[in-house]
């Protein structure tokens, strides 16, 4: 299914007869970033889609597969956007386990113009494939809209950070809520959602207000999962070490902490925060384990859940079940 | 004008409840980057509606004066988007005679998020006020499309420059007219044409794909000039001093020039070419001069005038004057 998606890309270019020089870089730049990640939105759009017609009582046809397969590559080409970009910003090391595209030899600030590249090409794929589509504005609409509501999540992100200085009194709650359901929830569980909800006919604007609402719910708890499992997961499991402190993030646990401190945990805070060493990183740990952290956490896993479940079941514009799924998948997960 | 968009885009933001920190943001950036500029392209497509409508036997009437503005806007946005990102990756100094947005004082690599913000704000724009216009559609996919374009112009404009070492078989005439008629054509000529086109009810694929066919001629030219310009303009004239000798660009000069030198000469090119001392940068002017390139340009000038001038009398399918208006606007310019 890749290898067509790739295939038409290059068409596209083919079809543009530019040189050879053109068709070969876009081929390795489509290669390194686009595959190779988890691609689990890719996979929500068909499952969920899945969900969605088994509450209809369906079973997924086979078009309805290859589209839902289709946009779901969308998605994995909007995530690699985001990343390529990303990845510039932070001055990143690594990514998926190889080197930040920019980091490959002859790349560099390339990256900058790569990034918009494989945005622009989520609209190729739209116009070969869902022109006839009645949804096909719908999808267009809802990517642009997605994009930006990325794109002001990434804005507020960048502006969290201390520029040269460290100032906690930026970590605040409102903040922190904006940057997760802006930064990630839209286009990690909103737009996955939307798209198989356009597949299978739900296209009314309370139906997608509605879903809208609760995967902003979902993606705020999965990126607090995140936070805490940054610190506290087993590094074996998640696959990676957790830089969060080092990195000075604007994460749950910080924030969280910062509505609990003593004074003098405060100035711990105000001293460590943000710096590499292993010294500075473990007395941010040591406040973090005196507040008790794992246990507000755990406190806000149970609650969380109770509370989406609550929002799911007061829903009457969709199936309930394909959003429970969707909070199941993520509910107590460890990596 | 602007003004009124400006507050649409902060309106967006607003509407979305985020914290201040990203209405002020987005003001400054916007302001920073959009207006100031020579604004031609998007004054282009109110000229081209006006010689349309002209064609027609019209006038232009209010409405169709404020959507050709707004539209104008879009094309300024999509060029905002298009150098902040440019000047990133060629790590410039001066934009329009200010610092390059990602130079300004706690910007830095935000400005990669900024451009793509930019042309975010274009599908809002669309979306606002466009949304019940018979080619709302259209629109949308004509600035995806010309923005791929210009993304593989930029591409190839970026693999033509010597990765550490002066490669000069690369600068065929081939590379040089790709670069240059997707970089520059398509979005400063083909846009605004092709949106003057469809306000004015010409928007059949024939009628467009002839604008296509002429613009991209126009612009080619129009790119020639410039390059011409960069070397022999009068600073004073075009407002800025050229740099494409040292910066080994790909540019008209240097591709005439090496289909006409002696080894000799070549071998000047192979050791001056790109680099940033007067010595170095007055060796290749020696050759364009003995090459006289002036000469060459000037019969390019007239051949090239000549031929667009008979493209131009073979359309069918739109009004012509507005393409020899096109055309008249820049034939000889020194500036
Ligand atoms: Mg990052
Ligand atoms: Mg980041
Ligand atoms: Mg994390
Ligand atoms: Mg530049
Ligand atoms: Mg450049
Ligand atoms: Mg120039």
């Amino acid at each position: 299914q890749f290898a067509t998606l790739r295939q038409e890309l290059l068409r596209e270019v083919t079809d543009l007869k530019l040189p050879k020089l053109v068709e070969e870089y876009m081929a390795k730049m489509i290669d390194y970033n686009v595959p190779g990640g988890k691609l689990t939105r890719g996979v929500t759009v068909v499952k969920f889609l899945e969900a969605l017609r088994q509450s209809q009582g369906k079973t997924v046809s086979e078009e309805d597969l290859a589209q839902a397969q289709l946009l779901g590559w969308c998605v994995e080409l909007l995530q690699a956007f985001f990343l390529v970009a990303d990845d510039v910003m932070d001055d990143s090391i690594t990514r998926r386990g190889h080197p930040c595209w920019f980091r490959v030899d002859g790349i560099g600030l390339k990256a900058v113009n790569d990034a918009s590249i494989l945005y622009t090409c989520i609209f190729l794929i739209l116009r070969k494939h869902f022109r006839k589509h009645p949804s096909y504005l719908s999808l267009i609409e809802l990517f642009n809209e997605v994009c930006f509501k990325t794109q002001m999540g990434q804005l507020m992100d960048l502006e969290s950070l201390p520029d040269g200085k460290l100032d906690l009194d930026r970590f605040t709650n409102e903040l922190y809520h904006s940057i997760v359901v802006f930064k990630t929830a839209f286009y990690s569980f909103y737009l996955p959602v939307a798209l198989a909800m356009h597949l299978a006919g739900y296209t009314d604007q309370a139906a997608l207000k509605d879903a809208s609402s609760v995967c902003e719910q979902i993606g705020e708890y999965f990126q607090i999962q995140d936070d805490y499992l940054d610190c506290y997961g087993d590094e074996a499991t998640i696959g990676k070490i957790g830089t969060d402190i080092e990195d000075a993030k604007c994460g749950w646990l910080v924030v969280t902490a910062l509505q609990h401190v003593s004074p003098a945990q405060r100035q711990v805070l105000q001293v460590s925060y943000g710096k590499k060493d292993a010294v500075h990183v473990a007395a941010v740990k040591q406040v973090y384990n005196e507040l008790d952290l794992t246990a507000k956490f755990h406190a806000f896993e149970e609650e969380s859940f109770s509370r989406i479940t609550g929002s799911i079941s007061k829903v009457s514009t969709m199936p309930q079940t394909p959003l429970t799924w969707l909070l199941g998948k993520i509910y107590k997960r460890d990596k």
